[in-house]
Order: structure tokens, then sequence, then C-alpha cells
């Protein structure tokens, strides 16, 4: 079996045929991952971001032939592509910071306390350990940030683990050509050959979650994909956490006292909502409008001047447009939409639903339909209640945003209640663009994570792959031989 | 149904019939808790604190009738469970500290940057939000510090969340008086009525631990019982964290620079191995001894002067005896034991099986066989890489010990290999008696622990808890309003 790149403006094939990882291959790969894993794991901090460093800037220095690669496959762009290279980019240094400050890494220092029980205790140093080789699952719509060198790997490298990448089948040519690149810059400075692998095809990433020597895995991608991984690695003899971001139906909640410009915001929304042909898992897909407060007219204006752009791929566009129809048959809503499309292609029309609470009563599982792609849903309130009492029955989410004046006594209600559902609340902005910084939560109760108490960005993703370890009285020559991150004096 | 004391000493038993919970009354407890966690969960951390502080005081105030009862129903001794007592309200005392100073809740607070991207980003502040409705699983083998209000229930009150325990059967009444205890300080400082629940019958727990209001489980127990929770709880079609602890077989390692004295150390191993009738997770159950330092003779005549003592229940005693069996018969160890039993009660005789790690060749998997109660296996090496390349290939474990000299230069390499397969390591100290204190860990990777990333002891058990949510650009007014944990000034 083979896999080659599709163009999306087309929908016909191009490029080298990239073969299918052979069980023997993969068999190979994990154990090189292993063996590296011994060497890698035992780097002092400053030598792992070294070599972070490294791959960052290959990535930078390749970012125009990358870009022209990544957009043959995924039509997002060269603009946004090289702009996501560079966050990638970017990402790969943060960790490296990371790693030369001792955040995140450095150890709790327990001294003993001579004293009777409960109080007294030996000294007890607290520190962190890697997990051990790790299985990333690319995702389709960031060819970069979110794929071979994205934020999963980027954490687990400089957690001191092992990766092996699956790539994505959207984009196996990018995916090929940023893991040479990597490798080239790993081994420039001296990293262990299996520090990084990748694999190709489904089946061997199956293979390679279930097998007993990966410590973990991570994923960005559908909820039907995700939840079939987690599935796998909680099925294993030996269980293993899995990081899975599942998708996610954003909530945006619109006051009463934030519409001074209803030409202005409805422009906002329809860029938040199509941005990338509206394959973000932080697309802003639930919109709550005041009733009285008609926004009908502006968005269907403003969206017949939007045109239509494509998926990531074929089975991108069919999930959305089966997606869609499930959502459109389930509350049959009044539906604005974009330009017509064309023949060929992986296009869509850009597509606004328009409903009122009132009318969902019994159909709330319409709220978990997440349709990933330019479709967003506008429901009309009377109270605010309304809103929060349909809020707080639906599933977990990345993201929220609210709109209004800071002095509107309706906003901490709704804040309040939004945030007992989702990992970042945004006060007058839209939910897309999530910064890389250490002040970031990308995460939230599942759906929108297998693993809610965790980042997918941001520098605290690396606590997903490191595991704490005590030890107890260990004399200073001792420790100073075994834990690579501290010198006990 | 109803569940009833049962004397370990005569097998007899006593006392009033405790009703297990109805599915009527599991509903009314899970909606007064989740109402309650409406109140609890935005209550300052001060007052939180306050409520802690109270019941640990409640607690140490009844230690002696709280001892009695839990030694009628479990045997371990009143010094044992007085001193028991008084741990667990340490351990509420902890939490509370750390509340009052900001530990673990306090945010990060990063500033707006001004840049292009992706250096640019606006303010985000990450912050801690309680979990949900946590879901506790009582410990046979704690009546006090891994039950009711054990380091779960601590952390996760702590934490913000409301909790409902499901009690062990072995000590009804003893849960039943704690809970009231709990219940009497909760209502004195005012917290809510549902902070706390009691729920009775494996049926309930499980039907507790399905439902789709709980956000969390934690379960200290057998690997059986704690592996169909873990299941459970992910095959749900909203999973959720479940931080069991499912039993452990830990390795010490005797270096031969150990033993000066092995008649001192044979008595400090049978007193580890033998304390609470060997009925701790980190009881030293797999001791490896360099074959020529024969303990063989030591360890038999020491043996002889102890005294059989009770198993928790007749389910410990029967789950015992059985594993106990099944290593027999797979490695025919020669086995020193102890003095026999009689014909009444849950007693056993306290055993010590003697193996040669040659012997083991293609049993490995005995390694994998907790005896959980007063019987361990040692196992002679020639070679130290004998050892670790056995315990390379063991399953995760709770805690290690090393016994050895500093300067042995085999040392780093036991104390490295041991170092990925536990939470904690132990220089020169039986791994038995886990300090709760901030630099502990106790966990490790599967069976040890379902989340080898936490630890159910020591004040970070909190963050199992603890959900982080980032608000964006939110103002001050707004944000003092809803956080709770700090002030935007």
């Amino acid at each position: 079996m083979t896999i080659q790149s599709v163009n999306p403006r087309t929908g016909e094939k191009f490029g080298t045929l990239i073969p299918e990882t052979t069980p023997a291959e993969l068999e190979a790969k994990i154990a090189l991952s292993l063996e590296s894993f011994q060497t890698w794991s035992t780097l002092p901090p400053a030598l792992r971001a070294k070599s972070l460093h490294a791959i960052a800037e290959k990535l930078q220095a390749n970012s125009t032939e990358l870009a022209d690669i990544a957009d043959l496959e995924t039509n997002l762009g060269k603009v946004r592509l090289i702009g996501e290279v560079s966050r990638t980019s970017f990402q790969l240094h943060q960790f490296a910071y990371a790693l030369e400050s001792g955040d995140f890494i450095s150890p709790v220092i327990d001294s003993a306390v001579d004293a009777p029980l409960p109080q007294g205790h030996p000294e007890l140093i607290r520190t962190q350990t890697p997990i051990g080789v790790v299985a990333v699952f690319g995702a389709s719509n960031f060819p970069f940030a979110f794929s071979v060198l994205g934020g999963d790997t980027a954490s687990a490298l400089a957690a001191g683990c092992t990766v092996i990448v699956k790539s994505h089948p959207a984009h196996p040519q990018t995916s090929v050509r940023t893991y040479k690149l990597a490798t080239e810059a790993l081994l420039e400075v001296g990293a262990p050959m299996g520090t990084l692998g990748l694999i190709n095809g489904v089946e061997s990433g199956r293979m390679l979650l279930e097998d007993g020597r990966i410590s973990a895995g991570a994923f960005t991608g559908s909820r039907q994909g995700g939840r079939a991984l987690f599935d796998i690695s909680n099925k294993r003899a030996t269980p293993i956490p899995f990081y899975g971001e599942l998708g996610s139906v954003n909530p945006v909640v619109v006051l009463a006292s934030a519409l001074d410009d209803p030409k202005g915001f409805v422009a906002g929304y329809l860029d938040s909502l199509l941005l990338g042909n509206g394959q973000f898992c932080t697309n802003p897909s639930l919109l709550f409008v005041p009733v009285d407060l008609s926004l009908e007219n502006e968005i269907e204006s403003q969206l017949a001047d939007r045109v239509p752009s494509t998926f990531l791929s074929e089975a991108t566009k069919m999930l959305h447009d089966k997606n869609r129809e499930a959502l459109r048959a389930l509350i049959t809503p009044k539906i604005l939409a974009g330009q017509k499309i064309g023949e060929v292609g992986f296009y869509s029309s850009p597509t606004v639903f328009l409903s009122r609470i009132s009318d969902l009563q019994g159909k709330e599982s319409a709220l978990s339909i997440e349709c990933f792609g330019p479709t967003g849903l506008v429901l009309t309130y009377k109270t605010v209640f309304e809103v929060t009492d349909l809020i707080s029955r639906m599933e977990g989410a990345l993201v929220a945003s609210v709109f209004g004046k800071v002095d509107d006594t309706q906003a901490p209600i709704v804040v309040r209640t939004l945030a007992k559902k989702v990992g970042r609340v945004a006060w007058n902005a839209w939910p897309t663009g999530v910064a890389v910084a250490t002040g970031q939560q990308h995460g939230g109760p599942y759906p929108a994570s297998t693993s809610p108490l965790h980042t997918s960005v941001g520098t605290w993703a690396i606590t997903r792959f490191l595991r704490p370890i005590t030890f107890q009285s260990l004399p200073s020559a001792l420790f100073n031989l075994v834990a690579t991150n501290i010198e006990k004096s």
C-alpha cells in the first residue's frame, strides 16, 4: 500500500508514492527509538535544548521550500504556511528556553524533618523523569504546528522522550520533508539516530500505539479517530496516558451590550469562522446572539461576498458535509449560504445556520455535532439564562468567547458558566488564534481533550511527558550520577 | 442488602446492619453533591481551608473512639490506628496550609506581548478550577488515611471539588462514624450540606462512577477491582480521569556492600514485610540478595519467632492465599514459614519464598503476582546485571529500595534501572512508611498507578482535581468576580 499527495483544488493525485510502513519496519523503528531513549533521556537538559534549537533553525531556514510543498498538498496558502513554520520553529525554541531556565523540570527539595510522625520525614527530592517513547499522531489542519515537529513532538522531545510520529495522509510529502530536515539537524548536533521516527499508514499507527514499548500517545483530530486511539491506549495490558484533542464546538456569547458596530462584528465573525476554510479546532462554531439584535441580514449580505475555499482532503470534506447535513436535518434552521461551488476539487460553500434556542428543545444533541469546516450555527436568545442553561448542558469545549461591555451585569454570569465547560475564555476576542505562551491552556473537558488537566499548546505541554519520581535520602554523590536535571551539593 | 462488620480474629459478624445505598438514595446524593459543588467550588480558598482544619480537629478530638471502632473491624491495633488518625488529620491540615499559602493554585500571569506573531499575544492568565464532583473508593488497609477522609478526599475537597465516598465493606462502622464527624464539622463551619457524601455497596459504587455528573474517580485497592473501575471510567460516553493505585510488587536490592549486620538487616526486613500483616502497598515484597550472602538461616530463625496476624477481611485473606499458591506453583521456591495458624479468624502464617534469579527464566510473570499480605519473595543473584535485566522487564511499582554503600560502583546502575520503573527510590531505607510531604511521590507506572503523572500522597495530590483554565484579556472588574483564587488589580 502507498500514500500519495492529492491537490485539494483539483482532487488529482500527484508526486511520489510513499509506501506505508511495514510491520518489520515498524519493529525496527520502535527498537531504535527505545535504544535512543536510553541516551536522549539522560542528556543534560541544556544539551537537549541545543538539539531543539538546531531543529528550529533548520525549519526556519527552509520555510519557503516547506511552505511550497505544503501548499500543493493543503491549499492553505503560502503566507499562512510560512507563518505556521515560524510558529513551529518558535515553539521549539520556547521549549528549549524552558529547559535552559529549569522551568517545569526543577525539583522540589524537601529536606529531612526531625520530628515524630506524622510531621517527621527523611529527605525527599521530587524530580521529573521522561515517561518513555511517545507516539504522536499528526493532524491534518496544521501541517507544521500539529504535525511531525508540532507541539506534541516538541514538548515530548523537550521532556527527554523519543518520538515516533505517524504522518497524516493529507500531507505526506510535507511530513517526509520535515522529518528529513529534523533528522539532519539532530545528526548535526550528535543526537541519537532514533530520537525522532516517522511512520506512514493507519495500520502501523494502530500497531505503534498497541506496542508495549510505547509509554504515551498524543493526537489532534476527529472525534471518531481520536476515541478509537484513546480506547486502544486504555485497553492495553499496560494502559498509557493518551493526550487526545478530539474536536470542539466552541460557544461564543454576544451580550446585548456588545454591538455598537454590527457590520464590523459580522466581518470579524466570518473572518474567524472561515479562517483556513473553518478547519480550526477553535472555530467559533456556535454563536449566541440576542434575538432583538438581528444580524441575519448583515450575515447574509457579507456571506454572499465570501469565496468558497477547499478542504484539506476529500475525507475532511465528506465528514464536514455529512455532519452539516445531520445538523440541518435535526434542527431545520434557516440557511444562509455563500457562493456556490464548482464541480472539481474539495470545495464547500460557506454556510451559516440560523435558529432560536427556544426551537432547540429536545434537540440539544445538535450541539455535539462539530461541522469541521466553514459552517456556523447562530442561535438567538431572549434572555441570557436561556444561554447559560443550554451551555451548562453542553459537552466540554476548547474555548469560548464573550463579547460585551465590562459593566454588563450579565457578563460574570456568562463567563462563570463558560468557565465550567472550556479550557479558555476570551473576552471581546474571537476564539481562533492560540498563542504559544506560558499562560496558554489549550484543552478542556471531553471531547475537547481526553486529558482535561493538560494543554497541548504552550510550554506547560511538556508536563504531559514528565513523570514525577522521588529520591529518598539518596547521597549527593549518587544523586548527581543518576538525576540529570539537578545537582545536589 | 446490608453490610455488617466482621471481627478478623474470630470471623464473626457484629454490630449494626448497614443498608446498601439504593438507586434512589444514590440519585439524591449525586444531585445534592452537584448542587453543593456550585457553592463549595466558588468559595475563596481560605474558607475551604477553614473547613479542612475543622474536619481535621474533629477527627483528632475523637481519635480514641475512632481507633476503638476501627480496631474491632480491622484488628490493626489501637496504637497504629490512633497514629493513623493523627496522620489523616495532619494531611487535612497540610492541604489547608497549601490553600492558605496559594501553593498549587496560584495562577500564571502572562502579560500581553505587543509584537508580531508568533511572539505577540494578548494577556493570558492561566489559573486552576476544580474538576467537579469526585467519586472516592475507600481502601481496606488504611481505614482512615485512605478511606472516608483519606488523601483522595482531602485533596479533592481542597481543590474545591465535592466528594462522594464509596465506603470499604471491611470497616463499615468506622466509615459511618468518620463520615458523621466530618459532616458535623462541615456544618459547624457552614459548608454546604452535600460537600461530602457516603454510599455503601459495590453496585452503587459502579453506578456512581458511571454517572455523567461525576468528573473524576480515585481508588486504592486490588488490581482486579481497580482495573474494572478504570475501564468503567474510560468506557463512559464522557471518559473521566481515574486515579487508581492498583497494587505493586516493590523491588528491594541489597548490594554486596550493604551487609555489615545480617541479623539487624533481616529484622528490619521482616518488620517491614510483616507490618500491618503485610497489607501495605509499599510492602518490600521482592528482595534481591547476593547469592554468597546467605540470609536463609537468619530469615528462617527469625521468622520462627514471628506470630501470625490477621487479614483485614476474609476476601483479603482469600486473595492473598490464592496468589501465594499461584506464585508457589509457578516458581516452586524453598519455603520458610513462621508459626502455624489456628482454626478460626482470618490469620496467615508469615512466609518467605526463596529462589534464584537463574531459576526464574521463562517464569518472569511471577513478578506480577502481588501477594498482598505477609509473604515475601527473596531472589538471590550472582551479578547485579542479572538483577537490572530482570527489573527492566518488570511492571511498574510504587517504590524501590537499595541497600549499599555510597561508593559501591554498582549502586548508580541499580538506582538508574529502578528509577525507570518506580515512583520513589529509597536509599538504605525500607519502602514502607510514606511521609505526607511536598517532596513525596506515591504513584508509578502501571499497575502502581493508572495515572503515573500523579501522586496520591503528599500535597501534590491536589493537582489531580484541578483543571487549568486560561482567561484571555478579561478585565479586572470581571476577573475578580469570576476567579476565586486570585485578585487581578
